[in-house]
């Protein structure tokens, strides 16, 4: 695709997966680490560097077999990477050693955040690294407070937490000899990360924004997009741009964020790289973070779209693999698993396997969030990892499908005569749908609830029927953006037509899809022709519903006309 | 993930794609063919077999490095690989050398086909290669007929028409010294292929059925799925997996077969290997094609649904990338126009580009086929792709949601006062939509026309709006498996509540979503809701719009306890 050869410094998973990205586009890398590291085993070139990314002689050896350099990890030696971009003034570098340079030193970068009026937690610069030091820091942030090493930290190593003053000598013995700074206590209440990936012409795309839950100090799930409301989301994703904004040259850049209780957002730190917050996009995303990066490097077309989740996977859970702590590859069970259930992707890198070591990962994708989790608890065998009240359906029957689609609700038992029509048309059909019984006028709160979480519980239609005043239905449009359809129920007065326009007459804004009177099975088949919108199962389905509703309408006509309207009156339409 | 290493003959593009899957797996791969092969190119072991799948020594060397031998070609010495198995009696080979012998022979696989029952188009053996034994088959299967070398043929080449007698001593020229047979001409509508996997227990799972498209004897483009109708695509399905229920071992097998005017499906031959028809699987289902032949032969597991289409590529078109006639490298001008588009996929093999040479694909996937071909018409630069009627989008507008989701339609311009509120909401959110007169009464065929091809040109909805007697809402719900949304237009008598009960009393068995009278807000507003349901995007606009109608409500209310309830009326109110 492009005859520039990319030489990358480092050549682990980041590294490996960029590898398989440019390998696809046909487009050169030459890797420096050590020999047999995960990027080099897919790369069969003999240009290969073994040597350190920390070496200026190894840095100049890969320069020399290559057109432009990147890096899969920040703490390269940027000073070499500076005197051979002098050396090789035609050797374009991405992200500029000067970024790097800023990135590596975790308060050099605060600095950089509050000058560029990015939102960061309040730090100070440890000077002298003494008790002193630490108490008087500890007088004006409080307690507990966090003492941070400001370089080579990664995956929670070189972060202490500062409970009390008698922690300070602790503290300062756990990290003695680094170069420190400290933080203020944030008291998150989720950890955020945006995936931005940064054009040379300065053009950035945001990937969604995803919630990353830590298990010691280590990524153990992702979730995208993130479980916070839309407004948090799109605040993470200009935060994230803006601080990728800041700084100049191209590539992707992984931005980790607090959410704090008050909903205010706070950056964490910035990897200027891949990141492992990212790595759902492999398949949930229209093209991957690997593939962006080298297109970012390479130059070559990112389009509009390219980022974001694609409808097979509105939901995804990114699950890493570590090594097992007690015997080794016990963890290839975890990823067996996985293979047992579709839309559940396996990657592994390559490496020895060794207690927590980072072995690979399983992404997980499905339209419904609920749907990601249950695979997840099967693929752990573990069922905390299910919603309260969720089960976790039978081992075999994992598929996305299995989380009801439709939710059929009626305003009172008296209903279920006729709403129980449109519930065997959703069984014959095998659409998985829940029936329940939900009153907007004797259980508002629970009412107010079924609708609230409908959406995010995956449904993707919710059909009710109610008599009367008939409030169920507009009631549950007006809390949930799913489309609602309503059945009017013939009560005891009125032939139902004041069902009807109870439930059809909603105002401008909140529209009920309204059937004919007591027609729950024309609910029923509304809702799948709307899942069939999307899904062509569901349209094939309906497709040959209506042939064969044609055939037996057919058929009827030929027997009338064989054996004529008198006989037909009195064989087949006798009850 | 299996720590058994597989060995695999042939070093192609197919088994570049096999070792990128097994990789992903961190499964072993050792391949025999040419140096530097592009299968060779991204694994970097030292363990590679320089040499040719058609040589014993090579096969032996490749299986004292392996537990498991399997094929990206059939043109392998099949003898060598029965002393192989001899010699290492604990090696797996699949598939089967007995399986690969029989299909190496075209006339052998026809009658291997005959016997199990399995239609294939009648042939015969040549025997002697003569004139006069060429033009008695010619008397008996009538002219044209194909001449066809049993052994070592593909892309077309070793294929003759004999148009008439006279063609008989050209058609022994072309393909003289070679094994022949000759079948009967087959006036084929279509050509259609399967892609099969079979695990070690012998259950079959069977890839949508596709259409594949020739230039020049080559494959040049695959439209997944094809476009028949249902009950055919269904036919190919069960014909190719029985065909390959007839093989025992495991694997993949690709089944391509012929579509004749009469509805028939023959198989024209089966390759037991990854097949050019199934690339578009790496994009468009939940597990490549590549992925399962390497969890097939590894004996992984393999569930339920893993090889269906996903929801956001219902629809893919691959296109095959060869070598430029003319200019070298030219055909990277494709791939790059690729890349300037979301949801186009582009593999480059790492081959010397060569004329007509196969260098790569491109997956283009969508949830509507039209939409697939505009972008593939972009990316060829080529509008004679498009459908009739269907126009290029803007070059930088080509998005997946470019294409009409929504069809408004009604059934007198009088409607469109009316109307065209809903579509200004449409227009509001950026939903892209259509709009057109519609008459159920004055123009039926026009209308039977729109609702028949709605679902193809991919609307996901239809909006329709109508007064009176109000039939169209009805009638279209009746010729489409989409959603139909009803809106009520108030006329000059009745209020509008004869339109109501028109639309929304549909009988059983076909549903109209019906809004209030006049309320084509309320309609456009459900549609949104509907792209909702599978399209996170519009949900969560949905939900931003149900807050701004809240925060506006909440606003009024202010206003209205601030100033009072009769300055309100004076002040706000007033027309």
């Amino acid at each position: 695709m492009d005859s520039k050869r990319i030489g990358i410094l480092g050549g682990g998973q980041l590294g490996r997966m960029l590898v398989e990205a440019a390998s696809r586009l046909n487009i050169q890398t030459v890797i420096l680490d050590a020999a047999n590291s995960p990027a080099k085993q897919i790369n069969a070139t003999s240009d290969h560097v073994d040597g350190s990314f920390t070496n200026y002689e190894s840095i100049v050896k890969l320069a020399e077999k290559t057109d432009i350099l990147t890096v899969e990890i920040e703490h390269v030696d940027v000073a070499a990477l500076k005197k051979v971009q002098e050396k090789f003034p035609h050797i374009e570098i991405y992200p500029f050693p000067d970024t790097i340079k800023l990135i590596q030193d975790k308060y050099l970068q605060k600095e950089h955040f509050i000058q560029n009026h990015i939102d960061v937690a309040e730090s100070v610069a440890v000077l002298n690294n003494t008790e002193e030091e630490l108490s008087s820091i500890g007088e004006k942030f409080g307690y507990p407070f966090m003492l941070k090493s400001r370089t080579l930290a990664y995956d929670g190593r070189g972060n202490f937490v500062v409970k009390t003053k008698e922690y300070v000598s602790k503290a300062l013995e756990f990290l003695k000899d680094r170069p420190l700074y400290a933080e203020k206590w944030c008291p998150f209440t989720k950890e955020l990360a945006v995936m931005v990936v940064r054009s040379i012409d300065g053009e950035v795309f945001a990937y969604p924004t995803v919630e990353t839950i830590h298990q010691n100090n280590v990524c153990h799930l992702v979730y995208a997009p993130a479980r916070v409301v839309p407004t948090i989301a799109e605040k993470a994703t200009i935060l994230a741009k803006n601080a990728v904004k800041s700084f100049p040259g191209c590539g992707i850049f992984g931005v980790e964020m607090f959410l704090l209780p008050n909903n205010e957002l706070l950056v964490n730190e910035i990897a200027p790289r891949p990141h492992n917050s990212g790595h759902y996009t492999i398949d949930a995303c229209v093209t991957s973070q690997f593939e962006a990066h080298i297109r970012a490097v390479a130059n070559l077309p990112m389009p509009k779209g390219f980022t974001e989740l694609t409808t097979t996977s509105t939901n995804a859970i990114m699950l890493n693999i570590l090594g097992d702590k007690t015997v080794p590859d016990k963890e290839l069970e975890i990823c067996r698993r996985a293979l047992e259930i579709p839309h559940a992707s396996v990657y592994l890198y390559g490496k020895t396997t060794r207690a927590d070591r980072k072995m690979g990962h399983i992404n997980i994708v499905s339209s419904s969030i609920q749907d990601c989790q249950s695979r997840l608890a099967y693929i752990l065998d573990d069922e905390s990892y299910l919603e309260k009240g969720q089960s976790l359906p039978p081992l075999n029957l994992i598929r996305p499908s299995e989380t009801p689609l439709v939710g059929v609700i009626m305003g009172s038992d008296s209903d279920l005569p006729v709403m129980s029509i449109g519930a065997n048309i959703l069984k014959k059909f095998g659409v998985p749908f829940e029936l329940t019984i939900v009153s907007a006028h004797r259980t508002p709160q629970r009412m107010s609830q079924y609708a609230n979480e409908a959406a995010k519980r995956g449904l993707k239609v919710i059909i009710a029927g109610a008599g009367g005043a008939a409030h169920l239905p507009g009631m549950v449009a007006a809390m949930t953006p799913l489309p609602v359809i309503g059945v009017p129920v013939k009560g005891s007065v009125l032939d139902g037509v004041d069902s009807l326009h109870s439930i059809v007459q909603m105002p401008r804004g909140i529209p009920v899809a309204t059937v004919a009177i007591n027609n729950s099975t024309n609910a029923a088949l509304l809702a799948i022709r709307i899942l069939g919108a999307y899904d062509s199962k569901w349209l094939q389905e309906m497709q040959q519903y209506m042939i064969s509703m044609e055939a037996e309408v057919l058929g009827k006509a030929e027997v009338l006309e064989d054996i004529g309207y008198e006989d037909y009156l009195t064989t087949k339409l006798k009850k």
